[in-house]
């Protein structure tokens, strides 16, 4: 019988994360205040626990995983690995193709990774009640479960249009107890204010992040909890790829690409960073993809800036690749890629040519993902889609070219909440969306003006 | 740390499915035909292929799983068995909890134990159609994936009111390939004669198995699958305790008790029968506990009679404990357990006191599931939410009495596609029905003539 399914054993599971900044040439920029002037470390402290903060400045290759997150890990941990023989048959393709499977978490995505773990972190801290925005709800999912496990309230700010259009995830946080408020609320300045000018405007990520950074900030007790973006979150994902490593060990196989989505960058960062690791301590060379939206494409299209992580100019400034702090992404299926920016870290590795980035229209990433459900069995969540297309567009590729190249993706989640997108696709009204080159020109006008 | 999840080798899958009827001291009652005469061969035929038939039919206790079945089962399986640590903490309880995971398949439960070896033996027979009803849409998903990987055409008969309140089913299925009708159609003369009389007949899991077998009778090509209640179909899901047995055995433990929820009875025939053949081998006794809604409760009030599979009669009859064929279970959300009877096999053993049975009602058994859920992490299917009811009740008199038992569920699926029901739980809109005797004894009248 073929192998598909490689499990590594629990004790296998990585005692350490790996922070990729030990293994960068160049220091990563330094965020800046919203002021446009050297960040001040209070401002931090008021977001943040301070175990957070210095996760997110640290330099230090590896960094323990405590035992009480390790033990939670331990529920859905270690992920699966699997080989695509169904896929590749349906193909007609010499190339190997491998994915990671995160869904299996029971929030249903890889965002539990680093949920739990800040968690941890902030009760350690001695905070009561955490912050957070979401989207299309995975990470407002995993943080209320990692809220429930550790007795910690959580409060998220939900886009007002997905709040709507997904009262499932909605319940899914209610379930486990967490609190979910349409954004903008009238709770903040930030929310009343937008609310006064426009009483209908359906939110949209970044006035989440306003308001919920503005709650945190408000009070003692509460700190903020971001899903993506920052260090500390792709360090905890890290350990998708430092798994996939020993799995692939596992049957003597080594990729020589993989694709990840990318919004944020945690997805991304989480599998790919590891194997930037084995080349920067003398392994091969891995092709490294990031996936993006192309109505929503930082890294191929937008401008490597410093910018706000928020839509208001709450939040310090990053150096990044962005569409403009104020872009309002087009409404695509996959919420969790419906952001300006990337990561800092990302950037800068994309800026460095040390990965690569690719950018596909939304009708053909759900093409992808039917085909995939249709041979493998899963069906993957509207982001994963997107690397589910560029995986099998290289895999036809190596059909033309008869290279049996090995191609790994992370399936980071799975699309049991968003079955409307799939109806629209097989009903044949699901859209593709332009991104003018004037809106992207017109957006540079208007980022913040600091010297990287 | 702590062992919470238990994991079989998939070396250790097991390569035989246990058929119960070998163990039983009486054989089981024969199934009679719809006339209330002996069953004609050739009906039988008609509806289903013969590998099934002979199945069906078969004393033999140990019975090959096909390697491509089991190729296709290692994607998931071995399923894991947990141990809920975080709930035992949470009850306060000196007792053990287990509870295996199906719901980690790609369709969510374990439905999809049965749709594979039906679809692969329908193959094996030149079948190229298949037909079936699905309620709730578990056994609906899991047939169309099913169907998909052996390339045979799949037409499901959903219950209209399902079909309208649950489109993201209806979604998941057509994702998967499968056709799609909400019944009663006008298709079949069931369907028409139904709509003639009432244009907005809700539909019932009764009338859409008529119309599912009626069009597999009247096609050549063309056999009919059902997701529950026949032998067959409770011998592939015994899988589910082969390997639980397995897991117990790594960790030196042996359940007192087992919980599953009963509707038609794969899954708790599934899960139970393994426990009963170790005891048959001269084993312990295990007291194996079938958990039903207290709106349609078969084994714990119906009668031990002679009655139709489906609502209209179509169907041949069998010995079972049941409300009356033309019983309309009231609305509740586990959709898979609103069925006038149960499992010949399971109704047997009930009546010779093999196992037990015990009715809960719906809103306890959201109460149990939030629970679980708050404690465990993941958020059960609304029929598991009995079997997990009824374990929590005696985990808790295990609490009064100081008693270290070791409790097992089987947690048959997630409850991703039933979020409104927990919805209507949390806003304290959900509703218990009573089922009042003077309608108990009603059916009784209506019950067909024949001797058991």
């Amino acid at each position: 019988m073929q192998q598909t399914k490689i499990i590594l054993p629990e004790t296998e599971m990585p005692t350490h994360w790996y922070n990729v900044v030990a293994d960068l040439k160049n220091p990563p920029a330094p965020p800046m205040g919203p002021d446009g002037k050297p960040l001040d470390p209070a401002m931090m402290q008021a977001i943040f626990c301070d175990p957070i903060i210095e996760q997110e400045m640290s330099a230090q290759r590896w960094v323990k995983i405590p035992d009480q997150v390790r033990e939670i890990y331990q529920q859905w941990r270690p992920t699966p690995l699997f080989r695509a023989h169904r896929l590749e048959q349906a193909l007609g393709t010499p190339a190997k193709i491998y994915y990671k499977y995160e869904g299996i978490s029971p929030a249903g995505s890889h965002k539990l990774n680093s949920a739990i773990p800040q968690a941890y972190y902030n009760k350690q801290a001695g905070i009561t009640r955490l912050t957070t925005e979401t989207g299309a709800g995975q990470w407002g999912s995993s943080l209320s479960l990692a809220g429930q496990m550790f007795g910690i309230d959580v409060r998220i700010y939900m886009v007002k249009i997905s709040y709507q259009q997904k009262p499932f995830r909605r319940s899914m946080m209610e379930t486990w107890g967490g609190e979910v408020l349409a954004s903008p609320t009238n709770l903040t300045k930030t929310g009343r204010k937008i609310l006064a000018a426009n009483p209908d405007n359906p939110g949209s990520l970044g006035i989440a992040i306003s308001e919920a950074v503005e709650e945190a900030a408000s009070r003692a007790d509460t700190r903020y909890s971001l899903g993506s973006v920052l260090n500390h979150v792709l360090l905890h994902q890290t350990i998708i790829g430092l798994e996939a490593q020993k799995q692939f060990a596992m049957v003597g196989d080594y990729p020589d690409m993989i694709f990840a989505p990318c919004g944020g960058g945690s997805n991304f960062g989480g599998v790919a960073f590891p194997f930037f690791a084995d080349e920067a301590a003398g392994g091969k060379h891995v092709r490294l993809v990031a996936v993006e939206p192309s109505s929503c494409p930082s890294l191929t299209r937008g401008h490597y800036a410093y910018d706000f992580g928020d839509s208001v100019g709450f939040t310090p400034m990053m150096l990044q690749y962005t569409l403009g702090h104020d872009f309002m992404p087009p409404g695509i299926h996959a919420g969790g890629l419906r952001y300006h920016g990337a990561s800092s870290l990302v950037s800068q590795m994309y800026h460095e040519k040390l990965i690569e980035a690719v950018a596909v229209p939304q009708v053909a990433t759900f093409a992808a993902g039917v085909q995939f459900a249709r041979a493998e069995g899963i069906i993957p969540a509207p982001e994963s889609n997107h690397a589910i297309r560029a995986c099998i567009d290289e895999a036809l590729r190596c059909k033309e070219s008869g290279e049996a190249k090995t191609l790994f993706f992370n399936l980071s989640g799975h699309g049991h909440f968003d079955m409307v997108s799939y109806d629209k696709y097989l009903s044949g009204n699901l859209e593709d969306y332009d991104y003018p080159q004037a809106e992207i020109d017109a957006a540079l006008e208007r980022l913040p003006k600091v010297k990287a």
